[in-house]
């Protein structure tokens, strides 16, 4: 079973510290994704300077992308981004018009999207998923279970590359063991560790030792 | 009936263009928007331009956003932003975070929402919402019809207050008479014009003749 990727999500509120956090974890991690936070706090100069720092790296741009997704798209892959978000409630139309400017579209799962959408997205020609547990879902008590696990599987099966992201630790990885996940995202869970390197390469270690 | 606000969208992709349009049209209109597009591209500088140049006027900021409710929220209040949408597929957590650091939340209605979620919204003390024709879908040559008039009248009799845009002209506001909108928001139909201050007030004499 392929291994999954490592990716860090840098959500932080401006781009010294983040610049600070990513030089730490940048060269243990397989992606890197420029959050919804930073992106609209600093704008495109944060995709700039991650594709400055990490010319070989793949590069995200969170933009979770709702509408103008041509226009947003364009912008993202001129600062440099490789992949963009798109939010699962855009309509077809938006994803399309971005998976036209960006190398791949990921959308976002949020809230009571159906699988009948997501066969949309496939039949569309995007086949990136990422399914979160909403960080403000966490916060109010939330966790992954079961029924997370499941649709998880059910995308997988449906031929779809999984991200999976939301409240993640090294210990949480176990849970997705037999899953054929594409990507596990941590963004606290490796920046704000009092050694963010050594989180990214725990995080790495026990990717490893799961899907060896 | 109260008469409909305008709004104009600063759809750009950097500030400069955006300040140079603003700067025509801002005395004419009701509120000011920095677009999804200008806050991803430029971030919360977009924000502190617009509080800058129009001290007294409601300043929106078109986050969409779809998580991290609470910090966002945070950021675009620090950045001189009065107002902020959020996308309809958020949680109701986000929202509700979202709401607790901005004057007021707008939840954009995209995709499949439902009127049971509309009232869950209410219910957690979130009155606005905005009634988009998708720019995508528009460009997919969808327009407005009686299927879009009657869920706008419908969210009002709910008790929201509700905007409605995308690809709205002066000629298509006739369309909304008899209902109490609560703000008319255009982009480019303003800002892209030979003249965007008389197209500003072409709109507000419309409004005002419709809605006397």
């Amino acid at each position: 079973m392929a291994r999954p990727n490592l990716q860090v999500a840098l959500d932080h509120s401006d781009l010294p510290s983040a610049i600070g956090d990513v030089v730490k974890v940048g060269a243990e991690v397989d992606i890197i994704e420029v959050g919804t936070i930073l992106c609209l706090q600093v704008g495109a100069v944060a995709l700039q300077s991650m594709r400055a720092l990490f010319p070989n790296k793949v590069v995200i741009a969170d933009t979770k992308c709702a509408d103008a997704g041509g226009t947003v798209a364009a912008n993202c892959q001129q600062a440099g981004a490789d992949w963009m978000t798109v939010i699962c409630c855009a309509t077809l139309p938006t994803m399309v018009a971005a998976a036209k400017e960006v190398k791949e579209v990921q959308v976002e799962l949020y809230g009571d999207w159906t699988f009948a959408q997501a066969q949309s997205w496939l039949a569309a020609g995007i086949t990136q998923v990422i399914y979160h547990q909403s960080r403000d879902a966490l916060l109010a008590g939330e966790s992954w279970g079961e029924k997370d696990l499941a649709k998880v599987k059910r995308l997988i099966e449906m031929g779809f590359k999984v991200s999976v992201t939301g409240g993640l630790t090294v210990e949480t990885l176990q849970l997705f063991a037999g899953l054929k996940v594409f990507t596990f995202i941590a963004g606290r869970g490796i920046t704000n560790a009092a050694d963010p390197a050594m989180a990214a390469r725990a995080f790495k270690e026990e990717i490893q030792r799961i899907w060896e």
